[in-house]
């Protein structure tokens, strides 16, 4: 490879052979294209609420420029602890750390625990980030799919008994996304409690992507949403560690904040990861998220009751376009549906993207076990959703 | 080792080893403390200007809370590369990738490029920031430390014969940060010359951290204030990525906004990387820094003449106490001194905080060759600088 040649520079190979985004890819195909729906990325159609802005504007205006601790500033970290405690079991603030966004988290953890080789095993189909990361850090990632349709119905589902079986004495960690992005999968109580007795078992790590636990549908009335969490039945000491995002519970993508919850003893380690990472979020940036965490529980109510209407809108809809076949999926904020006869699903959304102005996800761009469906992200108006399937629909059947 | 104990949860090895901030550990010793005087941190004493909020405020207003290019928003890119154009030699803006913060540069750009086991060369003293990122990936990290008064003055010098001996043929890259933080040295162009040239017959790559590049002294009147910097001598296509950051030449060490200079070849893996680091850094922070590069050069040159009166003055009181030697640097923000029968400059530092309430930060923070040396950060005003060393001289007085 002409990169490779000792008189021009390059990356590492382990870097070249990471996967590039494809939903970048078809995104690119639609550059310079007019008037393209955009559902390809995971982000709320919706900008961060006005208080919440206006928390950060008020820190700036104070001069709050300066670094803060590597954990995060204490009123945010005790925000989050108390925000956990009462969601799942109390949390000591000691064990949070406040990092400079979700992806970040997970950076810093699969820094922490993994070493050159480690054997990882990760729930796919995933979110590329969370198979690529241990990558950078030259571990061995090895995939266990969940499974489409396998009991007649159509949903995604665990076979639990072969993650088990894939989680070998000396494997290091089990990277879990639930609830799960592209497919929207949740994992069970059940599920979660015999992972734990197998990893507390073989002291293998469990990493849980959390940063979707809010976004859970057909809940009751006045109950706070929220999916199963390894953190409603770890113990303090256990090999768990949670990453996690103030992204999608509170509509902040793009203020790069999250968080992190991990055994105390590890916490004096993860700090100097930090300083090494990022050293902080910015100050102003935290207290925007001591702001979205104190007074944000309507945002998130109405934001899940938003989705759900716009999950069964577009869920009635593919699945009464002939040749798709759609889970309705349990939380996150995506249809992953399959389209009978796609073949590569990459060029499939090239082609929908220049065709009918349409933007959505291949699901080959979460794995190769996610090729033959195509991911569509639900955080969207009933009306841009109507749209879309009807460019849809117009594009099938032209086929 | 108690943690390494099978039933009790661990970072791994590597982690473990990485050196804790003894910064952090002398300012701990002050905590409950009323009346430090801080010069521990790096970090400017004045909050970033109000025309630089202004613009994040604006940005917050407009609904700018969205996600932006893994490189960050191109009006930003371009007013990068327009900035370091004006610098060095024109730099194609396709080559600058924005970051969450100078150290996430540096962290990028050491996962881009450095292999488990690869042998790195640094020069030292060095914040440690540095020296301990190649350690997360697994490297090798060997010193070159400069010497203090090596020609009779109290200069800190690089013996250049003595780092192009330990840049071995299959070392991967040279770490270099000048101006250097601790000691201020500023590396000469005749070096940079000679350095150039030898990576580039043995393939070695050059990591120039150029974060305090405006800070240095002793220039002529109204022309910009820039240190030697390798992007002025450098090919596009030679093994040289260079690390930067807004926070020292633009008062802005809370925002956490940084950016990178890589080949051309490598920047499609440089942005996997960052998509797999913190994604972007948050599009109001991006805003922020246009208007601090459009709007910045008067921001630089007074504080640049600030600090050059703080340097001076520190420099004629601390000699003047008996005992001290101190250099008069030409670049970054402190001075990096000599006490005479100092021993361990932790305990020294320790003590200082407690008996006369003053914080500097001991020279083994910054590597075992900075032992006997305390660092002083004099990007502060004259009346808390002179009351330092009122402090001082009283401490040394009663030892």
């Amino acid at each position: 490879m002409l990169l490779n040649s000792p008189s021009l520079p390059a990356a590492r190979a382990a870097v070249q052979d990471l996967g590039a985004s494809r939903i970048r890819e078809v995104a690119n195909a639609g550059i310079g294209l007019e008037g393209v729906l955009p559902f390809w990325f995971g982000e709320p159609d919706q900008e961060t609420p006005a208080f919440i802005r206006e928390a950060a504007k008020q820190a700036l205006d104070a001069g709050d420029t300066f670094y803060t601790h590597n954990f995060g500033i204490p009123p945010l970290r005790a925000a989050i602890a108390g925000y956990l405690s009462a969601l799942h079991r109390p949390v000591d603030p000691g064990r949070i750390a406040v990092t400079s966004s979700g992806v970040s988290a997970l950076m810093l953890l699969s820094q922490l625990i993994i070493n050159p080789g480690d054997r990882v095993v990760a729930v796919t189909p995933l979110w590329p980030n969370l198979t690529e990361i241990p990558k950078i850090l030259s571990a061995d990632v090895v995939k266990v799919p969940l499974q489409f349709g396998k009991n007649g119905g159509k949903t995604w589902e665990l076979d639990v008994q072969q993650l088990i079986d894939a989680l070998t004495p000396g494997t290091k960690a089990v990277l879990i996304n639930s609830p799960n992005n592209p497919t929207g999968w949740v994992i069970t109580r059940e599920q979660q409690e015999v992972i734990l007795a197998h990893c507390r078992r073989h002291g293998i790590w469990i990493l849980a992507d959390d940063v979707y636990e809010r976004l859970v549908y057909d809940g009751q009335p006045g109950v706070k949403s929220c999916a199963p969490s390894f953190l409603d039945i770890a113990q303090p000491e256990d090999r768990l560690v949670s990453a996690n995002s103030f992204s999608k519970s509170w509509l902040m993508t793009g203020w790069r904040l999250g968080w992190v919850v991990a055994p105390l003893p590890l916490m004096a380690d993860l700090g100097k990861l930090i300083e090494y990472n990022t050293s902080c979020a910015p100050g102003f940036v935290q207290r925007a998220g001591i702001v979205a965490i104190e007074r944000g529980e309507e945002i998130i109510a109405h934001t899940v009751a938003r989705y759900q209407a716009a999950r069964d809108f577009l869920y009635e809809r593919l699945n009464a376009l002939p040749g798709i076949a759609t889970p309705k999926p349990k939380g996150a904020m995506y249809l992953f549906f399959r389209v009978d006869g796609a073949g590569d699903t990459l060029s499939l959304c090239k082609r929908l993207v220049v065709d009918a102005k349409l933007g959505l996800a291949p699901g080959n761009a979460f794995g190769p076990e996610g090729e033959g469906y195509v991911r569509w992200c639900f955080a969207s108006s009933i009306e841009r959703l109507d749209e879309g399937v009807k460019r849809l629909a117009a594009f099938m059947e032209k086929r």
